[in-house]
């Protein structure tokens, strides 16, 4: 399908990382842009990427007690209006239904752009006593926000998201709920994506419209800026209050419920490019890759063809038969190499050539899409051998990805005292990612540091703190905590 | 969450079917209302159900070739005006959004009420040669068409769908391929819902708004009314020459390509309800059901309660490792009784009630959702057996439910010579749902039908026609094709 691109050759990252990343989503076929302003058309290998982290998300939410549900798409007006914050947040980029059914609405609808307010709305009807207690509720859905400035995945007017809304009797059991879930989104980001992230609390100034505490994920991406790829929020009782959502505790007191809200989106198929892509193109983990094996039949005559393609079919079935994501491309317009290109592109894990001379010696070549030091690339190995290697060939892909991950993400971290927001701008100018230092608490600080274009991502979780406190505020004066700051996508 | 429902009978089926419906759907905790007009909230049981519906159909999708993709929710309203008998179909339906971002839009968008617009204007885009043909693409997605008369599931103006969308070379492929679909359509409805549907091509009257030919699945409610629930249309080159969606042929020459789309919606879970329920509540086939087996643990002091709460644990999972959906009812605040109605109300196929005479026994008491002619509805049996034979009772009741529905349907079905719209009029209030008969192909013969609420619901498929075709037309004079009538939902 993507004739037209196929001989197109990618710019280098280190020329132009943002026009990588743009041609790689558009070569790869993982989205497109439609003839709708801001939008995004996400391609079967895009969406494929996607089913398979929903996949394992919802996996991992279930596992924890949750329960998935839908909500509707289209929100009063007057919802959206009645936590103050929350508004304030999202009414610049609410898009609005005025007309339906071939009429003025009386009250006019806004497409959700997070469900907060008609989920709490709810669950104020679902709830009476403490034994209604916890709801744990997901849903998969698109959301939208008007957005100025777009790009494919990372930032798109609508996209696809699961977004989990919890209703608690206790602050103290809201709060582990939101912790908790932060820590699903790291696993899942460390072990499904190889893409390991810092974890933390958010500013005042960065967190979520309406939280009282907003935590997060934020990985760093090869070109040294950071993604906030996952956020889990404490909601305290701010919505309860508003939508009515109380119930009657053990002692029989009527009491406001406490929230938690978290979310994940499509953005994350963007975190997975920029953090393991490569001048080739994409390279999927094999935890994600919805082909992990492509097996390509190589043969000149059609009597070739008759061989090699049995050859491939039978070893698909065979990987398949052990559980791995296997397929042949068997497309006969095609030369070996334009296949070879565009399986790489697309970022496949491994590829299999079976030609007629590996055929006759029990053969195939194995061609790895990344290799660790030393390791071969592209070797002959007994068929036998390839069979039964390949699901361990992908789990030590998958291993040597996080490990190329998190030596970056090390590499790129900038630790010590940082006395001057000029100081931080000129670490970041000289190709710092995540730059810790001290903070005082004061929000001036964060105002001052978008001169330099730089945010504090997070207030970072006790492990990823350093072994020696900073002491001294990047704004200058004292530091009271010590926090993350970087430019971000 | 649904205490104050907990106590509520439901209306008889036979009093008011309607009132039952609702009823059922609101007690039993599928759905509720929101406050957003027209619309629906699905609630964890209805989306389990809903969830596994998916994952059928997307096994069977994918199983034949198609893969899945996301187009955006948002259609510029003048695609939607280009194909003139599509926008005549929908206009009256859209939801239309005029400001976003704080501003008014330039052109406003609609709401997909469908996608074929959008998605075959990509394809336009992706398609150069016969060589990138088929496209084989499908999207789960929400989309909105504005009812004023809704019911939960079956007529909202929000629903969840698939929608499949392909293109083809030629006539007989997409004509081969909406086959096809429709055939994945009643295996699914047949096999996994264990409601089998009636299926054939639609009238010119009836037809999708854009289309050559439709097909459709119509399945027969308890209340002999039909339900329209999948339909697959052969577009012809109706899309194509709107949105140029052309390829170079084999010869070279330039040719419109040739669409299908086809769709089944969350109305399924209605048909579902439909189908099954009883006085009681819902029945969920067992291959449909969130939860196949619910163990109640049945205790009155805390001593028994650690008894027989620890073998509930152990008989789930047990239960779990077979691959049976199973759960325990470990809430402590509710008799066994008010446990035994709410799993019925849901209908869970399978209750397995363990007491601490049952444990001594060795015994576990299990009680059928629905029962065969002479079967127990509740029994003794060993643990042992009961563990063993669980999958056995499930597939036995998902293959009672099926011929229970098919007799039903059967019951149902007049046929023979009709020869009045009066006659067949008269049919229906006596009770009949799908009356056959014969049609001289003219559609004033459906206009006038109307008089009746009869529509004629398909031109049936030959193994659904009968074995003596009518010669007389129901509306008068000659047949030239058997037809399906009924009042539909």
């Amino acid at each position: 399908m993507a004739k037209k691109t196929k001989k197109k050759g990618l710019t280098p990252r280190c020329e132009d990382f943002s026009a990588w990343y743009n041609e790689v989503v558009l070569q790869a076929e993982l989205a497109d842009y439609p003839p709708v302003r801001g939008s995004m058309v996400i391609r079967p290998w895009g969406y494929g990427i996607w089913e398979n982290m929903q996949r394992a998300l919802d996996d991992m939410f279930k596992a924890s007690g949750h329960q998935n549900a839908y909500f509707p798409l289209l929100i009063p007006m007057s919802f959206i209006e009645r936590e103050k914050e929350h508004v304030k947040g999202f009414k610049p980029e609410l898009a609005v239904v005025t007309h339906a059914g071939g009429k003025e609405l009386e009250e006019p609808y806004v497409i959700r752009p997070t469900s907060e307010t008609i989920i709490y709305s709810m669950y104020s009807k679902w709830v009476q006593s403490y034994r209604d207690l916890p709801i744990l509720l997901n849903q998969w859905a698109n959301v939208m926000r008007w957005e100025l400035r777009t790009r494919l995945f990372l930032r798109t007017s609508e996209f696809l998201w699961q977004e989990g809304h919890t209703a608690h009797a206790s602050q103290d059991e809201a709060e582990e709920e939101a912790r908790t879930i932060l820590g699903i989104y790291r696993t899942f980001m460390e072990d499904w994506m190889a893409m390991p992230p810092v974890t933390g609390l958010k500013t005042e100034a960065e967190k979520f419209a309406g939280a009282v505490r907003s935590y997060a994920c934020e990985a760093l991406m090869q070109d040294g800026k950071a993604l906030q790829a996952g956020t889990s929020h404490m909601l305290g009782q701010n919505f309860a209050r508003q939508f009515g959502l109380t119930f009657q505790s053990k002692e029989g007191r009527e009491e406001f419920a406490w929230n938690t809200s978290w979310g994940v989106s499509t953005r994350l198929v963007g975190g997975l490019i920029m953090t393991h892509g490569d001048d080739m193109g994409v390279v999927v983990p094999p935890k994600l890759a919805p082909i992990q094996v492509i097996v390509v039949p190589i043969a000149r005559s059609d009597d070739e063809w008759a061989t090699v393609a049995e050859k491939a079919r039978q070893i698909v079935n065979t990987l398949r038969d052990a559980g791995v994501r296997a397929d042949a491309d068997h497309r006969r317009h095609l030369s070996p190499g334009a296949k070879f290109f565009e399986w790489e592109r697309k970022g496949v894990p491994l590829r299999l050539e079976v030609g007629p001379r590996d055929v006759a010696r029990g053969e195939v070549v194995v061609v790895r899409r990344v290799t660790a030091e030393g390791e071969a690339r592209k070797e002959a190995v007994p068929e036998a051998r390839a069979l039964g290697e390949t699901a361990g060939w992908l789990k030590a892909l998958q291993t040597l990805l996080l490990q190329g991950a998190r030596a970056r993400r090390e590499a790129g971290t900038h630790r010590g005292e940082v006395s001057s927001v000029e100081e931080l701008g000129a670490l970041l100018d000289e190709g710092a990612g995540f730059v810790y230092s001290g903070w005082s608490g004061d929000p001036d600080v964060e105002e001052r540091a978008k001169d330099v274009r730089a945010t504090i991502r997070l207030i970072p979780d006790e492990e990823f703190r350093s072994a020696t406190a900073p002491t001294r505020c990047a704004g200058g004066g004292e530091a009271r905590t010590e926090v993350v700051w970087a430019r971000a996508y």
